[in-house]
């Protein structure tokens, strides 16, 4: 799916995290891993890896940040040193604005660095940007393969969204939404003994439908119990 | 920071997995985590945890889920089966529209399943709302550590640009939801012909007050609405 993204580590320690790593690659449509001097690659990552041992055994292999860096035509670089942080050697943009890569041609590196140490300053510096995740400032470090988790959720929401803006469901129309509170307003004036009370009533459930996002079927279904309701009530009144 | 949140894990088996959810809350600032029925916490679980060993130290303990959904005003349950999922029991939320919470006082738990088969029925039933991640079709189910910390990473990012907004509502607590859709219910039961309808009715109004996050106040409105509603059509069958 994300054919011109590639997810780079640079010098991994832990293979259970480059196992992790593949696995939410799967998991969201990535597909190109490439690792830098990584450690031994044994069980543990395979079995971290689950259903994504494709991607871990088709990894490309570079023996130096500088050899990896000649292949792509953006290197993004991640850091967890955020933007009010002085040690900071450039401001980092969030993973949401990384979207702007999304409907560009070329051949694009995610760069995460060393569970320990993360990127040199030197690997910083050849990088053409840098993402970090805001984080809790008293602990910013994240694991490794959450890292690249949310990144690659962050860039997945961003395309979806870009692709098709089609919900889940279908959201309510116009008119039936006007059915589903004129039927819901009956109920009130009935059933409220003062303009203050109906008012009240009837503003929090527009409040309350327009948060939940109704759909047209569910305002189908309480389209009909309101109005049974009222017909039922002005029919033991005659 | 998110006080109001707690992060429950329902049999986890691998106590690293617990050990990087602690790591994982910290990094985002929440602190409440609590265990039902979990595996036995030992040395895998302290390492992963890093700087979060406090966190996992205070986890609350649960015999069963039964006995941790009443500590809670709120259970939102996360599943890996998406919307398009013909075998969906109710229509997931996306990550980011637990906004919708940021801005209520209450306990809201944010579940997550046993890593090998998720919730089971009888417990994404027992939940008021539910949220999917959204991921590759062909391969969605994620790490759990993975799930927790994006979904805590959208809470946190959400926050950040809610705050400075919004006053908090309070939640509707147990006692008064369960008196509002008794009363629904009573409705529903009295203008729907077929159980099927009757039904139906019924799970509508739970999810659309499940997804909108409904206050106490607001729950009290639509109360008298509906009791009132109630009274008045039994009246006039007699």
């Amino acid at each position: 799916m994300f054919d011109s993204f590639h997810i780079i580590l640079v010098e991994p320690r832990y293979e259970g995290n480059v196992g992790g790593v593949a696995r939410v690659m799967k998991n969201f449509g990535f597909k190109n891993l490439a690792l830098v001097n990584p450690c031994k690659l044994d069980k543990e990552a395979r079995q971290m890896s689950m259903h994504a041992l494709d991607i871990l055994k088709s990894a490309k292999r570079y023996d130096s940040f500088g050899e990896m860096t000649s292949d792509y035509d953006v290197i993004v670089g991640t850091t967890a040193k955020s933007a009010g942080d002085a040690n900071v050697r450039r401001t980092p943009v969030y993973p949401e604005e990384l979207a702007n890569a999304l409907d560009r041609k070329g051949r694009v590196s995610l760069v995460f660095g060393r569970e320990d140490y993360g990127l040199s300053n030197e690997e910083i510096d050849a990088c053409d940007m840098l993402v970090s995740i805001p984080a809790n400032p008293e602990y910013s470090t994240l694991n490794l393969t959450q890292s690249v988790g949310i990144i690659l959720y962050e860039l997945a929401k961003q395309n979806m969204k870009l692709k098709n803006k089609n919900k889940k469901f279908k959201l309510v129309d116009q008119e039936r939404k006007r059915i589903l509170l004129q039927y819901y307003d009956r109920l009130a004036d009935e059933t409220r003994e003062t303009d203050f009370d109906k008012s009240l009533a009837k503003k929090t459930f527009r409040q309350l439908i327009g948060r939940a996002f109704i759909s047209g079927r569910e305002a189908s279904t309480l389209i009909g119990l309101f109005r049974k309701s009222w017909e039922k009530i002005r029919k033991g009144k005659s």
